[in-house]
């Protein structure tokens, strides 16, 4: 049984430094609900904060609470709610916009100025006991869905989904995605069942390329990992595509960049058809050159994706109904007390390593 | 092998009564390739021109040859052809439109008022031992495309795809099919493929349903066969509607019909979300009431569909991934010279007949 | 000045009674400002609840404050509202949705069911002193903009815009709108200012054609007021729609329709061109018959349309840029004290009437 | 009268050497008409295969009559023609794409890998007495259509119909323009004629400025010739928006770019709101550097754009109707014999060219 009087959260104290932390049990606004957490699946931002300290303009400047990709139960809801009630089983979305700005109303909550992200500072994560949130922004898992854990898997893939959606993939469709990551993986995984009729996985890791394979993917290209010395990052892009299509690999309908490495964004525009789309999902450096003559006589879709909206209950749905299998992404999974482990382990990335989950406190 | 100076070929001669018929073999011209046919599936279309002489303002005034689901051999190219070469193994596409007209420019060459379309009269159709065409409406199938006699039903297959795209149909949305003959299951197809996480299928045959259930829907309604004495077609769907919601049945994102049956069309149009896509597979008689206020309220996009374009490389694709398996629907198979046996089978439309096919001269 | 101790209000008591009550003034909830009301224009709505006391399934059961056409200045705001400030001269979106559904969140929050709409029973309208409604229903009138009056007729404009955005018109596009009132007169100025190059309008009043000549229509065609005797509503449509194109008028890219007229709406499925789109405004009665074939065999998308979302401060910037001018319409104003022959004005639809405008209490 | 047993044209013999030249008088093939040529318009290509020989992959190797924006008056129509007739006054689309590859059928010709485009090598141009195309690339000028001349800048006006059709372009929307020369201007004339309810226009050159503020712009900007030194380019763009932005310039819904300067198109980047359209028109160098993370936390909808389809006869309208006022736009006329200083003036850019045309052979 979870006890009821604490709420031990693990904090990001200063970079490089997390730690548990018994903070306040929240009380639900009329218009939320309480939810414990079960699972927590590190995401590399929760990495990269607590490496970096920032991810580019957001920086940690007080301790913040990790997490953002969790399922729990809901043990308590606000006097206004409607839809869920205490015991229902959730996959929580972890950004509340501010529901009035022109992207709210306009169905981009996701580009909304005054978004409240959990783990994006200054916003507490949701790696702790217990999480106050909006109802409108969980979904309660149907009885066919799998499992809390696969619910904690939702997250990332709403970012899949969103971006065959803003890639307007149909069935029919060939597709290139670079990055065999979780990310990446998820795509493919929208991306299939979407109706791709080839998909082709891009990695600099054999291992990843494997369980791409074996999830996925209908063809895997191994990249090497470091551009050869002399060669610019456009030259080797021009040359590396150049390969591809003399080994058979054809230009794509649309090209999902799932790493925002500069060689692999070129490499894919390169590889990207007439007519055809290419959504940058992965975060980059600020600036990047591009072959632009290329996107202009091929009049390619070259698309920005920002997290994601609107299709939380889509990727529940498409879970439930058998199209997408979260299972085989889980390949680790430590105790609530054990999440240092979890951060360590995702941290130095062995090639095993897809998606490490931190269970809830017992 | 194949009688190189004959064509013989069904033609309809006058209501009810088709022959073979020796006529001259064609050459192609010389953007067109010869094709032996090998398969050839029998539409509803082709019944019925042989039972009533017409479809709306189609009259057969001439004697026609029927069929136009086919797929051959290339036996000859003509002196322009660049694409294919003698021995491809080919889908065919019987629709040939005028290719400069502002809809054959705008990649609508569905609605190209000068098309030919192969057994609609006065074109003849492909129900014959050789066919010219250009290459062009020819897709040659891949080495893991299963079977010529899947090849053709390409052509059912590609009104499925069209129809889906008209709905924009996406990944993770529901969809109910009016309708579970050879276009109804394969629509259904289709919306599986790309990632319908619901598919229900109506309709009034029990064995229909049977087989759909087995084949891609989630569920499936068995509708009665005649509206009951005293209640007019839309209180009949009124009330259908109604018992159907009461049952657990939800509005669907997408409605699909492929009967075109007053009822169903107005029991189509109540079971539409707002903001759903219903779109109009099936052939109706001219004219039919329908709940308007409800098309308003719900902002329902409500779409007429006919034929198909731009999409048969993409069937053959779908096929080819194993991603739409065309197998099961073939349950029947007849020789060349049998074929007014297949007419007959398909005429009395016996439970366990999806789709005939006729087999090319030997 | 505006007396502070009073908020006269018109009230609709019982058919045909409307009398002035004096409400309690409101005072702003955290999220709303409070406007004084300076001008209300007149809807056909408003009068057919004054007359019926109900449309379709929304029925007068209490007495409502009528009108939801309005602008005002903005006298007070919650305490939590950051956009406006007291002097404030806005348009007033008379529309509150929940924020929280699915339609809410994706940018359709025209078909949110819990809407809460000015003037649609049970929720009071805005013809009154003082209203009070969120902020971000508001739009602030730039300094460019023409007046109050203008202002108030921003609600049926973006009727007119949400209708052409869901034909999805473009510049070069044709178009016929059926029905020369105030909402086909401002269809036909969004159609203009979105590049419509002709704009056809057909009515049976001649004065409203004459007065469509000059404000935005390219050609007008004057129609008959009853169908002949022995005619159906469906084969007088034809007949019309054929006399039409013989008579020069040629099918449309886009057709509006916005007078709900059974044989309006069949006439306009005749004149739209394959693969145009259809938007039906007007509100019709529950059944009609259509000629579906055509919408078949044409592809027509067939759209039903409902309020509008999304676009009051485009439709501002429309009249500030110049782009529609709105003046025309104001045939008639009146004093607040003098609604009611406002009301009867609308009623009698004298031919010289098309939109009435009640001043704001003095 | 015209001379009919010559064939006089302007041909690009090498780098910097135009000269005439009597060629054979074509014959129109039968699906082709011939047109006597009565205005062509000079385009920045012409002058840049002029003076340097290629644009980009697209080399002169043999010489090759300039031009491609003609009008002229039938003379001849081939044995299948049937849309034309001798005397017919046309607007020439001077790119013919082979009709049968998938771009073709797709409404996308303009992608077309067999593209044969008038003076792009080694295909010849329109400077000419006698030029024959296919009768569907001609678009016959209704009786309103202003004139001849008006009809050579039809070409270029497709250009920004394209542009703004790519980018989405709806009535109510905010557009920056760089780049005020020719292409630019018409990019504006269809944003105006679209419903743009603010035209920002950005150039080096005041005059141009001022001709665009009397044309369609509502704002201009002029930006400096140079980067000031020790500033990368990048950097310059940053500072340069941040000044826009403090001067009260705001990010646009849509930002079209028309000078393929690396500097304009980050600023254009950085001048795009969340969820914006940026198309890039202008012809670039090969490779830029461009802020990709705003691209992808604003998901800027990048679009590349290469020339156009399917819309000459829109275009036609659009001047036909009004909507687009061409005639301000020919700022010189030269005599057919007088072309070299045509090309001269082109060349030397003084401040009042804007378009310059060379009159038919008399």
């Amino acid at each position: 049984m979870l006890p009821e009087n604490t709420n031990i959260s693990w904090v990001l104290k200063r970079i490089g430094d997390i730690q548990t932390e018994n903070r306040p049990r929240p009380s639900p606004k009329p218009n939320e609900v309480e939810i414990a957490i079960k699972v927590t699946g590190i995401c590399g931002s929760d990495v990269h904060y607590l490496v970096h300290g920032h991810i580019g303009d957001f920086v940690v400047k007080e301790p913040m609470v990790l997490g953002h990709e969790s399922s729990g139960i809901v043990t308590n809801v606000g006097r206004d709610c409607k839809i869920l009630k205490v015991g229902d089983q959730v996959a929580i979305e972890p950004g509340i916009p501010c529901y009035i700005c022109h992207f709210c109303k306009n169905g981009q909550y996701n580009l909304c100025k005054d978004m409240k992200f959990a783990a994006t500072p200054p916003i507490n994560g949701t790696l702790c006991q217990y999480y106050c949130c909006p109802e409108d922004f969980c979904v309660k898992l149907p009885d066919n869905f799998p499992s809390l854990e696969e619910a904690a898997l939702i997250e990332p893939l709403s970012v899949g989904i969103h971006a065959c959606k803003l890639a307007d993939l149909k069935a029919g469709q060939t597709v290139i995605i670079f990055g065999a990551g979780p990310v990446g993986l998820l795509v493919g995984a929208v991306a299939k069942a979407s109706g791709a009729v080839k998909i082709t996985m891009v990695d600099i890791n054999q291992s990843r390329l494997e369980f791409a394979k074996n999830y996925v993917a209908n063809e895997v290209i191994l990249a090497v990992r470091e551009i050869p010395q002399g060669l610019s990052s456009i030259d080797f892009a021009k040359k590396f595509s150049q390969k591809l299509l003399e080994s058979g690999i054809e230009q794509a309908d649309v090209v999902l960049e799932c790493t925002g490495v500069e060689t692999c964004i070129q490499t894919g525009i390169f590889m990207t058809k007439p007519g055809g789309a290419f959504v940058q999902v992965g975060m980059s450096t600020e600036v990047i050159s591009i072959p632009i003559t290329v996107i202009g006589v091929r009049e390619i879709k070259f698309t920005g994706c920002f997290r994601y909206c609107n299709n939380y209950k889509q990727a529940v749905q498409l879970v439930s109904a058998g199209l997408i299998n979260l299972k085989p992404l889980i390949t680790h999974r430590f105790k609530f007390q054990d999440a240092m482990k979890a951060f360590e382990t995702v941290k130095e990335g062995k090639d095993n390593v897809i998606k490490a989950l931190i269970l809830g406190m017992e």
